[in-house]
């Protein structure tokens, strides 16, 4: 509705109508500015759950709650909206009300990306447990697709509901893939690092200045929600040993580095682990090997992830950096990349400030051999 | 030299005199502070390596360097000092220097704690492997004690050349010496983490603020230089196994949190972990164990080193945290405190603020029932 | 309680009992730690005002609550307390509560620093006015001193009750007070620099990580509250002019700079302006002149003021830099150094550690000459 | 010559083509990549002056050095550039080589956008008195006009040589302009905090992440170069008074927020302020008024400057808060801007991102009451 609304997209050409609902927190205010901005979508509105609070966002716009998301979209009750009228959502509200919404949505034919937790696992029984209460919706769970494009893209093309995934599960399947899909790995430690965005709470309970700056520290467990998702997937893949998940709470922003640590289940050398990683990755639009140790910061406010395998001194484990940005890739542009997939769009269209360079998907990985 | 030289000493008794050799860093610069506090000792000298630098900071008291440092001593040529007057010194130069002047203060009688990575070995050939350079004083190496108290104490009472540990084996070797000396460890993963002061680097190669702030990145492996120490100080504890140590630049000033994952050699409870940390640490003055996850800034400017030992949620890992301040414990006051024990003197004295709390030792294991 | 008790005070030497009413802050908490530490006082209470809530912190001990203040008194309730038997008694509370606790204790002759605002100024109007709230012991308002020792340090020896200054004005005020007692300012602005801690806000109020870290901002204007405090000490200096004051937020825990700007009434040379400053602070134990421009760090956890007057280029206008630790100066050690007032202790007394340095008061003058 | 490339731009419709002279520091790699992703431009080249360092960039692609920015285009020799095949130029070198090679290219027909200081002002006298260095081309400083649109559009639309402004008088004369154009001010006072990318020190000066972080300070002064181009634009617009300029050092990247203090010359109610800012800055593209206090984050990465006036409570002085990215209004973007003016392109072109919102230049004023 900015900027872009003003360059024509040409006799016969309709934008897809897009709905964000639950734009007030950190992941749905970003999808909506990027749907603001995406040349081939229309946001078509934005809601919020409390509707009867004081504090309550409807009527104000989200510029005015978030200056730095420049959209001038007001936010409205979702029963004053027309949703006959609506092609998609992204869905940002806690599991609870996502559900009811899906079934909601779905029923009346619209393609939903979920951001919360309760559709991105095979079983109902695994969500039930990790997440300590109920499945609202458990009709819909084999309907919905896993939305890590990476793992899943063709059964996303032909989705209507898609779990977006979680951010430390995004970056630690896609460092872990390649070997896992091989069965190479044993053994699994992933040391993961997130700025404070990525740690969850919101509101009363988000992480204070005090105490937080200037300081580190392991945080959510044992049994950090984002574990039996990374089981799942690693699963799927072949992989069912033993796994140690520990997230790490960083004073910055945003920002996601995980550390992952396998044993090889046979002698993989450099040159090797070199090719198996560029063959997995040379066709993805939004994965990069890097020649250096990656930083967080290389890959802040893209859809990129930055992966980087190594094999330690002692040759005994093969360590995988893998770094994201947890609101972008790990939560607003994946959602964004996996509308596009729903849709039929082009998958970086919207994103493609993040697409890799323009000479080509296989260039990032020809000047990144892997170092050993 | 400053406010505590006013409170008298009683007739009879002489504060024992120190130098501090390389006062000009972050280690060295603390160690002059924390000596010119100290109730026992007097600050008898400090001193720069380079000396003909129109840079050099002889002539300059301490604090014009470092305001922070208010410590009214000035830097002078060590020949112009009389080092037969002097009882001990704190090297903090680097290894080549630091091994000379060690053999010139050892010749004349003076206890030395040195801060370098040189006397940390039992051998000179792991040193030159490592460090990629010879070592300058092969003959005194055997002469060396480790400067871990918690693990040579009784060594180190006898010694006069002590090689003060570097801040990660510090961490990690105390985060896993209960397991390690029962030989239920195997599989070894160390992801450490550290403020930018642990990162090792003065002067022109300091991390710069752009890139460093805000960000977040592995660095300097394969090989960095304190894995041999690491497996060493295990190795004598009983661990030849599989080991990767991973270390991490976080955008803090000064702080160090380890994580270690280990496999188990055979099944262990919660309660039986509690009861091997509590017994291996009840007396010791600086490490305490924690009841909830350990953050950084709790044991900032202190030598206290925090630990918390659990059993991941799948108990296939035993997860060790650990903290210190890298420039303390890490560095500085765990030089003091290898002085103190080379002198005679109460092993906390001059670093008692960081004593475990009046209610005893074992009182901080006592209200830190492990997590399980 | 902790280790400095175990220093003998020699028979017939009592230590003076304190108690810190609200401990559970940032200022009562450090106030603990620091009467806990000192050589000639006992910590014998801290108690919390919310005694019924679930989160109270009653049985608990301080650093259960605040591990970095290695400090192990239990929190009692006041009625649980034998107050007849403490000499005096440093308040943390807010107002309402903090001006009833007063009454009651100075009724039984206890000696009373009060750190919340209701007995900083000379008429209770004023503190109505700014608060927006009644004063709730109108009675003890002009027998309350304001406790900056450098302008009022003989009527504190003599007082009962104490307001301790807020961190703004005692930075300000310092900064400022040789050229106002000489009737030399006009046209007063002061643009102050705070990191988090003096922001104020505490609980859910407090700021939160994110929107404040990588950030700043005005503040708290029109009306802050320490613009009336800044503004009656200036006129007990005898200036009544113009003065605007707007403080800023700045994403560090701790430090405060305040930045002000002066019409000189008269023409005053770089060398003239020197000498006022080294004339007004040369006695003055806990204020330096510093040789280069100020940062916040290098008084972090002293009792430091460092001042840094200049002309600018243009001769039009006196600049003073006045850098403090919002939480020491501008706080709980400037509490206890009033505390030391009030108890005929040496006003340096156990916040040594920031007392200047040992070739006396006068040397950071000597070693400073004013840049013009 | 990224993905923006692939968008047609129709037949006949063709590229201006853009060097990037200096593209290895924070403004010049930024300015490459806005052009690089300019709907209607061509990155021509990039270039480098150090070619015969061996740290020269020379043969490395962009993104190589900074893989920020994602721009694949590769640092060549100007030499072996085809400087009549382009358009304009972007100069981001220091003031000698930068004015020798804006007389290079103006001869033939580029049109240049210099971002040194030595195209800033009206006399060469002031740049040489203030930078205490010979102007290298005096005879081009009557051509320059001062970068700042929003004083001077109508002479940059016709320039063929721009002096991009410094990043504090940007935000400086922004925020006093609508005042200073009525002679309403006096005795003006600007207090700037800027993050450490507005420095501008850069290689081995650049500021040190120890010392920086966790710390705040003034710096450059008496005498800092952004304060005659303050002067100099005040007096443009009528004002010929006292001023003291102050920058001061805050932790964090980029940002930069000026605290401007002024005497009304005469009476000016809060609805005045409110109408004169209006209407001064109703038309403007990149000017809005914020409703609330502004922080730094919610300009970054826009060429968005906002500003807040007010009176202060005693009604002595207007106070006017301007906060702007320093990378972006205060260099890139706004180099950027200037560029689309002397190219006669629209002027948002290539920055709309940061184009006030949809509903028109005057809605943020419409939403903007200023506060009083």
């Amino acid at each position: 509705m900015t900027g872009n609304s003003q360059n024509g997209n040409g006799i016969g050409h309709q934008r897809k109508k897009v709905l964000v609902a639950g734009a007030t927190g950190a992941v749905g205010s970003l999808v909506a500015e990027l749907v603001d901005k995406h040349p081939e979508l229309e946001l078509a509105g934005i809601t919020a759950r409390d509707t009867e609070d004081a504090k309550s966002p409807i009527g104000k716009k989200l510029f005015e709650i978030y200056p730095e998301h420049r959209v001038d979209c007001e936010f409205q009750k979702i029963s004053d909206l027309d949703l006959s009228a609506i092609d998609a959502a992204v869905i940002a509200y806690p599991a609870g009300p996502a559900a009811r919404l899906a079934t909601e949505l779905l029923d009346i034919g619209l393609k939903v990306v979920d951001s919360c937790g309760a559709f991105r696992f095979q079983s109902v029984e695994t969500y039930e447990e990790w997440y300590g209460e109920q499945h609202d919706a458990p009709h819909l769970n084999s309907r919905a697709i896993y939305g890590l494009p990476e793992l899943h893209r063709e059964q996303l093309r032909e989705a209507d509901l898609v779990g977006n995934p979680g951010c430390y599960p995004t970056a630690s399947v896609l460092a872990l893939a390649p070997l896992a899909a091989r069965n190479l790995i044993d053994d699994v430690v992933i040391d993961a690092k997130s700025g404070v965005s990525g740690a969850g709470k919101r509101g009363e309970n988000a992480p204070p200045f005090i105490g937080t700056f200037d300081n580190m520290r392991p945080y959510g467990i044992p049994g950090h929600k984002h574990e039996p998702e990374i089981r799942e997937q690693l699963r799927f893949l072949g992989y069912e040993g033993s796994l140690s998940f520990v997230p790490h709470l960083i004073p910055i922003d945003q920002g996601e580095l995980v550390s992952c640590y396998v044993k090889p289940t046979r002698k993989v050398g450099p040159d090797e682990l070199t090719t198996m990683y560029h063959d997995a990755y040379a066709a993805e639009p939004f994965v990069e090997l890097s020649s250096e140790l990656p930083t967080a910061r290389e890959v802040q406010e893209t859809n990129i992830c930055r992966i980087h395998p190594l094999m330690d001194k002692a040759q005994e484990r093969i360590i995988v950096f893998a770094t994201i940005d947890n609101l972008w890739k790990g939560g607003a542009s994946q959602a964004m990349q996996n509308l596009n997939l729903v849709l039929g769009l082009p998958e970086h269209s919207g994103i493609d400030s993040a697409v890799a360079l323009s000479s080509g998907a296989t260039m990032p990985l020809d000047r990144a051999p892997v170092s050993a």
